[in-house]
C-alpha cells in the first residue's frame, strides 16, 4: 500500500504525501512570507517546522533556508539538501509517525488550511527564458505567421530555440492581467494600428525552476543537467498576437509577451515527478554530442486549459494536452542554454514553450485553436476568437498514478481592460 | 570660470567636479562594497561621507542609501534625491568650501586613489533590454544577414525595436570574456558546425540605468520618461555572429549574446549630461502619439573603440562614433518599453543598440567594419576579421566642453580561449 499521511488527503487530491510541492505563502497583509509544502488541503509551514528543530538531518539541521522569504537559498543547496528535506517531511507527515501527529502545539502552528493563506512568487527570478520545444506548436505558428512553405525553421531540429523573457512581470497565479496596448501591423499605406490588443492569447506551458547554477564560462553537461533542476510549475505565457506579429522581426518577441507571465504557486519537485517519467521522442536528425543524453526522459503530465468567459459561472475545457508532447527535454534545454558559457542562477525560470500535441483538441493556445481567429471557438453558446475582458483562463496539470496523483494545482488569471 | 574642486583634476580628466559619476567599489578581497563618485584620480567614498553626517539635505539626511552594497536604493529614490546628492557633493568638493577640504581625518578616510580600488557592478540588474536604435547599424546588419533588398525591416521606423538580453552575464569592465562555443549554420547537407565561435565581435553601445520604476499595467508617458533615467554607461554587447546567424530566426538573438555583456563602472548622471544635449534627428514618418515628445534630445558624446591585439603593447583605434547617431531617443525607448504595461525596476539596464554612424570609420562592430569578414581590418601590421584570443577591446566615451569634459572612463574586456 502507498505511503499515507495523518493529514486527510482525498483520493483525487493533487497533494498527497508523495508530492509535497514547495511554495511561499503569507497569512495576511503585512505578515511575513514563509516557505511551505502542500499536503491535502493544508500548507505545512516550514518556518515552524524549522524553528521546532524537526529538520534534524546533517545538511538542514543548522540551516536557516526555511526562515527566508523565498526559496532561493534552499534552491542553491542542491539535490542532497532537497532529498534530505523530502525524507524528513515524508516521515513527519506519515500516518505512522507520532512526532508531529501527536504534538498538538506544533501541529496547530504549522498546518494551515489552504483557504487561509495567500500564495506568493516562490522565488526571486534573476532571468526568465522561454523555449519553443513543441514541434506541433512550431509548425502551426510557422504556418500562421509565415505560410505553409517550410513552416518549421531549419535550425529547429538541431537546437532547442529560445529567447529571453521579462523577469519583472512574472506573476503568481490569481493576479489580474491588464490587456496590453501597442502597435499592430499597418494595412496598406496607413500607419500602424495602436490601441488595446485585439488578439490576446494564453500559452499553455510548464517551466523548470533552477537550483544550483553554474559559473560563467562553464557549461553544464547534459548528463548532469538534472541536478540543476529543482522542480516544475505550470506557466501561462500570455501573448498579444497582433503586437507580436508586427514587432518580432528580426529580434524576436518583446512587448507582445512582457506584460505578464503567470506561474502556479506550487513547485512540484523533480524527485516527485520521477515515477511519471517516460521515454522522450526519438530525435531525427540525431542531436549534436553536447545535446545527446545517455537517458532521455519526458514526463507523463496531463494538462488542461479551461476558459471561464466573462460573466459566466461555468468554465469550458478548451485544450487537453500532455507534457510528453515536447520534442526537446528539460535537460537538453538546460545544456543548450549554458553551452556558450551563460551562467544560470538559483531561481531562474526556463519555460518549455507552448505544449501543443498533434490532435486538434491538444493545441496549447488560441492562435492555434482558432487558426488566428479564422475558426472561432464555441464556449457554451458563446464564441471566442481571442480573449475578451473578464475572461479567466485556468490551467491544471496532474500526473495520474494507480494509487495517488502528483498534481500541480491550478495556474489562473483574469483579463482586465486596458487603461485609457 | 567653471566650478573647481580642491581635489586636483587634470584638464583632460573625464571626472571633473561637473561630472561626479556614481559607481561601487571595494578596497580589496573580502572587504565590503561601497558606493562612490569619481573625482579626478580619486574615488570619494559615499559611505564615509554619509557616516560623517555630511549629507545634510532633507531627503538624504536620515537615509542609509549610501551604506548599501549597490546603488539600487538610491536609484529608487528618484531625481529629487539625485539632485540633492549632486548639490551636496559639488559643494563639499569645491575649492572654496572648507568642510571636507580642511578636515584631514574625513578627507583621508573618504578620498581613495583610483588605483587602490576594485570596481564592481554598480547595481543589481533585474532585467537587461537591448534596443536597435541606430539606423546605420540596422541597415548594415540587414544587408549582411538578409541581403540588400529592404535591409531595414518595415517596423523599424515606427518603433524602437528591442529584445530582452541576459541579466546574469552583465559584467563589470575588466572581466575576461570566455570565447563561447556553439552551433553555426550547416553548409550543404552537413549537420551544423560546432565549436568555439569563429566570428566573435564587440558592439559599441551605451545603456541607460533606470531609477524609479513603474507599476505593472501603468505605462510611463514619453514626456515624463526622463525622470526614470538615472544615468548612462558604456556597454559592450559581445556577440558571436556565427552562433547568432544560425539561431536567431524566429525568436531573436540568444546564445550569440548571452555569454557576456560588459559595462563601464561609472554611471554618468543624466543631470551631468544635460549641458551636452543636442537635437535628436527628425523622424519621418512621424512617430505615433505615444512616442511623440515635446522636446526630443540626443547627447553629443564622442565614442571610440580601440583594439589591443594579443601580445601587443599598443592599441589601435578602429571606430570613432557618437551617441547622437541614434535615431530613437532614450526617452522614446523607455516609453515604448512600458506602453504595454511592462514594469521597469530600479537598476534595470536599457542598451541603445550598436551605435554606428554613416561614415566608414564610425561603424560600431567588426561585422560592419569588416563586412562580415570580407574586408579584414589592418591593425599596426596585423589583420583581423573578428576577435582573436588575447585581443582586448577598449571603449571610451567623452562629452567635450569648453572648459571641462564629462567622460565615461573606459569599458574593456579581453578574450580568453574556450574551455575544452
Ligand atoms: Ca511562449
Ligand atoms: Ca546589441
Ligand atoms: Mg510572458
Ligand atoms: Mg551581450
Ligand atoms: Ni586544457
Amino acid at each position: 500500500m502507498a505511503l499515507q499521511s495523518f493529514v486527510e488527503v482525498k483520493p483525487d487530491s493533487h497533494f498527497p504525501i508523495q508530492n509535497l510541492p514547495y511554495g511561499v505563502f503569507k497569512l495576511g497583509p503585512g505578515l511575513p512570507a514563509r516557505p511551505g509544502v502542500a499536503i491535502g488541503e493544508y500548507v505545512l509551514d516550514l518556518s515552524e517546522i524549522s524553528k521546532a528543530g524537526l529538520f534534524d538531518g546533517p545538511i538542514l539541521k543548522n540551516s536557516d533556508c526555511f526562515l527566508q522569504p523565498n526559496l532561493n537559498k534552499f534552491l542553491a543547496m542542491g539535490r542532497p539538501a532537497w532529498k534530505e528535506a523530502r525524507a524528513t517531511l515524508q516521515k513527519l507527515l506519515s500516518a505512522t509517525e507520532a512526532t508531529l501527529r501527536d504534538n498538538e502545539n506544533i501541529r496547530q502552528k504549522s498546518l494551515v488550511p489552504m483557504g487561509k493563506v495567500e500564495m506568493l512568487l516562490p522565488m526571486e527570478i534573476g532571468d526568465y527564458t522561454d523555449f519553443f520545444s513543441s514541434m506541433h506548436h512550431a509548425k502551426n505558428c510557422g504556418t500562421i505567421f509565415r505560410g505553409p512553405q517550410n513552416p518549421i525553421p531549419a535550425n529547429w531540429f538541431h537546437l532547442p530555440i529560445a529567447y529571453h523573457g521579462r523577469a519583472s512581470s512574472v506573476l503568481i497565479s490569481g493576479t489580474d492581467i491588464v490587456r496590453p496596448r501597442g502597435q499592430g501591423s499597418p494595412s496598406g499605406n496607413s500607419p500602424p494600428s495602436f490601441g488595446p490588443s485585439q488578439k490576446l492569447d494564453f500559452e499553455l506551458e510548464m517551466a523548470a525552476v533552477i537550483g544550483p547554477g553554474n559559473e560563467l564560462g562553464k557549461p553544464i553537461d547534459v548528463n548532469e543537467a538534472a541536478d540543476h533542476i529543482f522542480g516544475v510549475v505550470l506557466m501561462n505565457d500570455w501573448s498579444a498576437r497582433d503586437i507580436q506579429a508586427w514587432e518580432y522581426v528580426p529580434l524576436g518577441p518583446f512587448l507582445g509577451k512582457s506584460f505578464g507571465t503567470t506561474i502556479s504557486p506550487w513547485i512540484v519537485t523533480f524527485d516527485a515527478l520521477q515515477p511519471f517519467a517516460c521515454d522522450a521522442p526519438k530525435q531525427d536528425p540525431p542531436p549534436l554530442p553536447y545535446l545527446a543524453e545517455k537517458i532521455s526522459k519526458n514526463y507523463d503530465i496531463s494538462l488542461e486549459v479551461q476558459i471561464k468567459p466573462a460573466g459566466r459561472e461555468d468554465s469550458c475545457v478548451v485544450t487537453r494536452s500532455n507534457f510528453k508532447n515536447l520534442y526537446w527535454t528539460l535537460t537538453q534545454q538546460l545544456a543548450h542554454h549554458t553551452i556558450n558559457g551563460c551562467n544560470l542562477r538559483p531561481g531562474d525560470l526556463l519555460g518549455t514553450g507552448t505544449i501543443s500535441g498533434p490532435e486538434p483538441y491538444s493545441l496549447g493556445c488560441l492562435l492555434e485553436l482558432t487558426w488566428n481567429g479564422q475558426k472561432p471557438l464555441q464556449l457554451n453558446g458563446l464564441t471566442r476568437k481571442f480573449l475578451e475582458d473578464g475572461d479567466e483562463v485556468i490551467f491544471t496539470g496532474c500526473c495520474k498514478g494507480n494509487s495517488y496523483n502528483v498534481g500541480f494545482g491550478t495556474c489562473s488569471g483574469k483579463i482586465v481592460p486596458s487603461p485609457h
